[in-house]
């Protein structure tokens, strides 16, 4: 794993190298103001068409529109609904069909202004209006920017599941501006900081270290924010350019997602119960425990991640989610039914010490039924 | 240009070179009696979706599954309307979730029996249905053949133009079974066969040459017509090969093709007045006559143009197409609108020579105008 250059005025560059579709991720506060500028360098002459939620339009879209003014980038912008339900065939449909209205070309851009959602749609509408037209991503949450902006995953929600219709699409160019955490609730927040640690836990002691020892600056948005957001970068991208396509490295950053894909789905993807990070969470709590139960990693490891996840107030017990859960079987059977289990096999990222998880197929489908009985009846 | 390969049973095999997205375009007659061992053989273990039309479906649909259960390849079908009007965001929406409804995993095949609405539709579904599946494609018409089924190209159409919406998304293999052209109507083979020619007008004199010579046999359907097939799909995989994405060579695979699909557009896409390789037809002696107005091309080689295309019955005159056409202006206006205009600038393939074809960026819009005119009144 290489480092993150900081350049001269505290913007970290994280490079992500996939031959002729290799990026930049800027990393820095205040980049929104700059976007204008990197993009008009970037792609001089091109169009925009902005796409954003009624959410972060009213906290950020000004913003973006004046520093493109001031670049002289041409733009449009289309706002759509905030949330989860916005990812879905109508809505992409509509959204090619603005941008095609807008007379866009192939090498005009779409900026994605937003969360995940706005992300993995406008990722979407960009892969496919005219066959691919030029990306660029400036998450607003700390999810997006440590997750679902890196790696090129797009795509929309089908009423079998969600994200199976989309395309593998790389940006020309991601900004994260930090500052613009600082609108975020604080609960979102939280459940975004569950994916930073998670590359820690997956692959790199010293960063799961370095979080216990920062974590309150990475939450009070100080530069060990930045930090925090473009080692997690670093990390994806790491793994991304050595398996773009999810054949097998990738399934890494998927640690504490099967247990935790199995819980949003328990609750039927009700936020108010339960956000992807808090799942992510409590996932990969039980994947230390899980992978204690198999007699591979130490009790003092569990307890090093439970006392983290805990100090930083994420949930860690199925039990943290409010209102009544499924039993083991159902779990079971949501964890089987899993789009990344292969022909029924169950596979879980399992770990032998902290920032040493790896890969495991074939898992027992009888040890994993009891194991969540043992969690659910404690 | 390599040479195709010729196998032991009278099969040709041409290579498409995309590192690790390369693959084989079989060719050859009762290939569609095969399809199954060769799926079997190339994805073991793989689920199938076919996506037919209604047409094709009663030609051949029941051998392609007759021969899919003979090599115990699970599969389902889908059927169509047959169709332009099917290349659009509503059945793309159905066909999604149809194969997802169906259980299919990133790992199984969509296999495109049909055309080339058949094809882009179904390739655009295999692109994008957890977020790229394995494709097949069986074209059924000539046009598909040697032209839609290579290359990658797949999508719908938008109501602001054609195949706006979509992916570059390579097959795994092409099965092209020359003896199913049998019971294509000889409009159809003929307007297919204007994608033959241009092969040989666009970069290869001698395959002109052979053809003009051989013409015959390939519409009989002897070993000829594999031939031809066969080097029309070495030529457009040398071209794909060489500009996957479009951003350079590709552009002469439109010789003909700007002329054309403003003669398209015009009639509205009304196939009882123009199909396609009609459009190509014309639009092909246009761009011949048009380099020789400008001095680039030898009055014989516009003549051996017509002849050929005369006499195998297509049409190269604007005046061809039944009913009335637009003036001049018009017809310009639709140019300058295509999707292949970039930034207002006309670019049009023309030709020094047959097999000599390049491509012209910033054609003066007057002359273009004044041809028109001319062709118009004559």
């Amino acid at each position: 794993m290489t480092s993150p250059q900081t350049d001269t005025n505290a913007q970290q560059t994280v490079r992500v190298e996939l031959g002729t579709r290799s990026y930049d991720i800027a990393i820095g506060r205040g980049l929104l103001y700059q976007a204008g500028e990197k993009i008009a360098n970037l792609l001089p002459k091109a169009r925009v068409a902005i796409i954003t939620d009624e959410t972060v339009a009213g906290l950020h879209l000004q913003a973006l529109q004046a520093s493109l003014d001031a670049a002289d980038v041409d733009h449009v912008s289309f706002t759509i609904p905030a949330g989860e339900s916005s990812k879905r065939f109508e809505l992409f449909d509509r959204l090619c069909d603005d941008v095609l209205g807008a007379r866009l070309e192939r090498g005009d851009a779409i900026v994605a202004l937003g969360g995940g959602v706005v992300g993995d749609l406008s990722g979407f509408v960009a892969a496919s209006v005219r066959r691919g037209m030029k990306f660029i991503q400036i998450p607003t949450t700390l999810l997006a920017q440590v997750d679902s902006s890196v790696g090129g995953k797009t795509g929309i929600n089908s009423r079998h599941g969600k994200n199976l219709v989309g395309a593998f699409y790389q940006p020309a160019l991601v900004l994260a501006d930090t500052a613009v955490l600082d609108t975020l609730p604080l609960r979102d927040f939280r459940a975004g900081y569950a994916e930073v640690a998670k590359y820690g836990l997956l692959g790199d002691e010293p960063f799961f270290a370095w979080l216990e020892a920062n974590w309150q600056a990475v939450f009070a948005g100080g530069p060990e924010r930045d930090e925090a957001v473009a080692r997690s970068c670093q990390a994806k991208a790491d793994v991304v350019a050595a398996d773009e396509f999810e054949g097998g490295r990738r399934a890494l950053l998927n640690l504490g997602h099967t247990f935790g894909h199995a819980l949003e789905s328990a609750v039927a993807y009700a936020t108010e119960r339960l956000v992807h990070g808090e799942g992510v969470s409590i996932g990969m709590m039980l994947a230390h425990e899980f992978s204690q139960k198999l007699g591979l990693l130490s009790e003092d490891d569990v307890a090093r991640v439970k006392r983290h996840l805990l100090e930083v107030g994420l949930p860690i017990r199925i039990q943290d989610i409010p209102g009544q859960m499924p039993p083991a079987d159902t779990l079971l059977d949501i964890i089987a039914q899993d789009k990344k289990v292969s022909r029924g096999e169950l596979t879980f990222i399992l770990t032998r010490k902290i920032g040493e998880s790896f890969v495991e197929k074939g898992v027992d489908r009888a040890q994993v039924q009891e194991f969540l009985k043992e969690k659910l009846d404690a």
